[in-house]
């Protein structure tokens, strides 16, 4: 995993592949604490996060929404009292794309680094 | 919607009464952008706010969940990029108490005073 949030995003265009149920699996194996949810017949790379309280689960968010900002790809982050839901994907494609992989790989880094208790 | 928005929550109990039909009609009344969504048989109160990008979305993320914990009552909140769904229900009651309306209307003085363009 740590060679994975190593990497930087790509560029992404709308014809820029989707990866394939493979590479999907190799990624998982790397993000073991990560799933795919099907959200309208869209894939997302989806982990839940616990914490304490609201105001931790907030502090993440905020720690997310600034690492997306830096990378220029945008997750879905749902706050709750204690948890927080982050989802990757690529818009332009309808899926999961290398860089959901990527960012979901450097949010494990973050929580791990800065949030895990 | 400006005495609602002044108002504060009460304690709530798990006995505590869901608002009625018509009190949910009345609420929506006087706040005409949010409307009742259904999550699994729960009834929320709903509104997605638009920004023009990620980081506003974020900075208002940031401002509902510093209200809330103001108020110790918390909403879910979906921060994407460009927008913000805000959904205030209450655990305990598996619906909407009156304290959920009265949230609401703080965020949307939240919005006005501060966000709104």
């Amino acid at each position: 995993m740590s060679r994975l949030s190593e990497k930087n995003c790509t560029a992404c265009r709308a014809d820029s592949p989707l990866l394939s149920e493979a590479d999907v699996h190799t990624a998982l194996l790397q993000l073991p604490d990560w799933e795919i949810e099907d959200v309208g017949g869209i894939n997302q790379l989806m982990r839940v996060y616990r914490f304490k309280n609201f105001v931790s689960a907030l502090v993440f968010t905020q720690a997310v929404g600034e690492l997306a900002e830096e990378y220029g790809h945008h997750p879905a982050l749902l706050t709750e009292w204690g948890k927080v839901k982050v989802s990757w994907w690529t818009h332009k494609i309808h899926g999961v794309h290398e860089n959901d992989v990527i960012m979901a790989a450097k949010t494990e880094q973050l929580f791990l680094t800065r949030f895990a208790t």
